[in-house]
């Protein structure tokens, strides 16, 4: 190595993130060398802080700072529908729509044979767990729309019919703003079955 | 915010960094969380060791862990040679090339009136300080191919004459296995300007 070693080994931790490179973490260790020293102690406390600090909801198994978390803390919402995702991220997303008022569980992963993922290795038993007295009517199913998505979101029907609740899955069609002639046969096709009458 | 606050501040400081946008820096944050404890300590260690065991070296001013640096205290290289580059990234990339055998000056940075950057807020005077006895005989300049490059080469070429040294620009040219029909014209005319007779 032509690098000093705090150097080196700074571009090396960059470099096991997702979608970096040398060349990206050597960019970003340089950058971080003309850092404010307090930011960059700032940078290395949130590091530690979210390892330390975040752990996973009792109730909706979400990522929070306090247990149970914000949102199921929050005695507001419609606790007779349960949104299921797959990841904190995209409970995020569905937050940001502004639409979704009742209750999420958060699987932290998605059915994959593939994988070695089974039924066992995301948070399901803790989803039937809340699914035992009657306040649930509703389990919206939020998986991703991907082969993985769609095989949790049949397995997961499947097994809450003994319930007796409403079980629904999100609608597949075109995005908004999207263009009929560059979408894949597969989605226009989602959108032509599940197309609805216009009042 | 949606997210418990460690994590938003992470995302945050993952965003302060060149080229990371929001959404992966929200990518990077999760990959943390799902990181070894131990690997995100090492990771927040190596981010402060940074900025705190690495020092200016005395002589070249490249960065450097010891004092002075590794290439400095090494008395086997050529001290009748200075490659002058911009960043510790090029002193770096001309060292893999195992070619150069002398010392080096970093700059820190290039002239560029666009940006406020003269001669005093670069390495010049330091540099300068160097060429006080008669070791140094040769001065490559090896600043980058680029206006604030060129612009810094020539300042330094005058400003050295008084010491009546040798400086050189190192060649412009195609890349090697680059492609003439590719090429820019002003890398070509610089090719061609600086051909050479084939022995």
């Amino acid at each position: 190595m032509f690098y000093p070693e705090p150097i080196a080994k700074l571009i090396d931790a960059f470099t096991r993130l997702p979608g970096v490179g040398p060349k990206t973490a050597g960019r970003l260790a340089f950058h971080v060398l003309r850092m404010k020293e307090d930011d960059v102690l700032d940078f290395a406390k949130s590091l530690v802080s979210v390892k330390r600090n975040l752990h996973y909801c009792s109730v909706c198994c979400n990522i929070t700072d306090v247990d149970p978390c914000r949102i199921c803390q929050d005695k507001s919402r419609d606790s007779s529908t349960i949104c299921v995702v797959q990841e904190p991220k995209d409970l995020v997303a569905m937050e940001r729509t502004k639409e979704f008022n009742g209750y999420y569980h958060v699987l932290h992963g998605a059915i994959s044979p593939m994988e070695g993922i089974g039924p066992d290795e995301i948070r399901i038993a803790d989803l039937l767990k809340r699914l035992g007295d009657d306040t649930v009517q509703e389990l919206i199913l939020a998986t991703n729309p991907n082969i993985e998505g769609e095989a949790t979101a049949m397995y997961l029907s499947r097994l809450v019919k003994p319930f007796g609740l409403r079980v629904t899955r999100i609608a597949h069609g075109l995005p908004v703003g999207g263009d009929l002639e560059y979408a894949d046969e597969v989605t226009l096709s989602k959108a032509l079955e599940g197309r609805r009458e216009l009042s």
